[in-house]
């Protein structure tokens, strides 16, 4: 969830506040939100990892032309995400400046973080959900009607049981693990989080060292779950977040299957590294409070190649890849 | 100089104060201050990257039979740096618990900063210089008839212009550039330091492909000042002062011959990272207001063979190498 929801315990350790709406678009619209194209709009910022996961999944099933993509600006004031990209600063289809807005029609005394990413109900302009782990899954087994023909399945029944639980252990150690170092407030809680993370990301070296992705032979759910903490890594959390055992570029296996992914079609597509930097850097003033952003890393390596295909693997199984992002989606290319 | 003896300007840009007390201690003593042995104290901090270049030129030149040594604690307070690692907090030799002591004792209205390295007088406790640009020159060419048998030149005749001209380039867009990319208070300057600062890199990682060391075919005061800055480059400058294109491991030359002085008698036996770490990080709340201690990076990498023999360079010239450090004066061992 890309904003402060969060919390401090006693020990400096940090809690993510993982209240969500739990409201869920369904085939079968048993929450009162059926599927339906040109209904919904997902509003995600480019900096937040947990708003990539969608932008990710909407680009390899091909959603595009049935959900509308909003985003927020990559600095946000004290009420949260704003349209600030947008002319006038106006979300064109919401016509709201503030995604706080579409959280306030949903609910006007909606009481938790304003977060990305987030579903809106484009004729009431309420959201209808911003609960990020359940989102992705559903637009993978929800939204089946529309997907794109050759879109993979990246929630195959026979591998979910393993997709979750290695997407536990990420997230716990990972995607939240390098929060609980950044936001750590004492030494302990710090150390703590930092041994958990650089132990999780040995046994995954260990784990893709062997093979392709994280789980089967395609891309799945897991992969993307992992993809977007570690393309953020050496950028934002090595320095920032004092994830600084190594680079991601110092671990073989892992820095190949994130460039493998980077270049593969609907992952690269939706990095915005200024963006990312940017956020991170002036909006947490109590760990930078200069809001200097710093100019590095070279993001020239991850054009390079990265030889995963010798691990055979097959990016979208029996499907294909997608193709461009739509005109007014796409991101600025590395230099 | 190691402590906050320092200025911003209008534009963001940091400005070192570089006026120190330029009282000499030479051969001919025509200062007042002789040079004696067993009359004078160098007091340094393990942390500070100034202090560190006459610990060095100290262990090369072996003077520690007759300038004793006083090490302050890596965290200093809004007084400046004390002797908190000494038995009940107070200097064995100095009788003081506070450099800043030296420094009234030599002008009760002293008005510039409280900075290691300092050379103070023991017999009046007074601070005779902390001028270190000098400091390090002196000892070389005004301690002669101390060095030890086997004492490299480190500032040899015919090669000075050269050192001197290297080391100017050095100091201005590496020594202190990594201070002006940390401590700039601009976007603009710090952009403009940064480029600076790896622009120079760039042209040392050039240099130093071709040639052991930066002037002449032996280690001179040239590798000295570029040393203790690349030593702590990883460890502090990359992520604390944002300097971070890259990181010194991912330059091969000038990794290579950074490990080859660390690996060399007088250099890393003067490191310690724990307190280098510290420093930075505990005392510098202005960028780190949550003053925790980055636990990376991995230090291992440090005792890898560099293979620089192989450009041939006669470390010590007709000299040989330091012997082992006093026993007191010993850092931790690297894991």
């Amino acid at each position: 969830m890309g904003s402060a929801q969060a919390d401090t315990k006693a020990s400096g350790e940090f809690a993510r506040d993982m209240r969500y709406i739990p409201t869920r678009i369904t085939a079968d619209g048993r929450d009162g939100y059926p599927v339906e194209a040109d209904r919904y709009r997902l509003i995600i910022a480019r900096a937040c990892p947990w708003a990539n996961r969608a932008a990710i999944v909407r680009r390899l099933l091909g959603l595009e032309p049935v959900l509308s993509m909003g985003i927020c600006g990559p600095v946000h004031d004290e009420r949260s995400w704003t349209f600030d990209l947008d002319p006038s600063g106006v979300d064109p289809v919401l016509r709201i400046p503030r995604l706080r807005d579409a959280y306030l029609a949903r609910d006007p005394d909606y009481p938790l973080g304003i977060t990305v990413p987030a579903i809106v109900d484009v004729p009431s302009g309420q959201v209808v959900t911003n609960d990020f782990p359940t989102m992705t899954i559903d637009l993978s087994t929800e939204w089946v009607r529309y997907h794109r023909d050759g879109a993979p399945d990246l929630y195959p029944e026979s591998l979910r049981e393993e997709i979750d639980e290695v997407s536990e252990l990420v997230f716990t150690d990972v995607n939240n693990g390098v929060y609980r170092c950044g936001f750590a407030s004492s030494q302990g809680a710090y150390e703590q989080a930092y041994d958990r993370l650089f132990a999780r990301l040995d046994w995954l070296e260990d784990r893709l060292t062997r093979r392709r992705y994280l789980v089967g032979d395609t891309i799945t759910e897991a992969d993307v779950r992992l993809f977007t903490t570690l393309v953020r890594f050496d950028a934002v959390y090595h320095g920032h977040f004092k994830c600084n055992r190594n680079k991601l570029t110092e671990m073989p296996a892992l820095w190949a299957y994130t460039r493998d992914l980077f270049q593969t079609p609907g992952f690269g597509d939706t990095i915005d590294f200024a963006q990312i930097k940017e956020h991170y850097y002036v909006v947490h003033t109590g760990i930078n409070p200069t809001q200097i952003v710093p100019k590095g890393p070279d993001p020239s390596g991850w054009l390079t190649p990265h030889h995963r295909a010798e691990l055979g693997g097959r990016p979208f199984g029996e499907g294909t890849p997608p193709g461009p992002p739509p005109r007014d989606e796409r991101v600025p290319s590395l230099k």
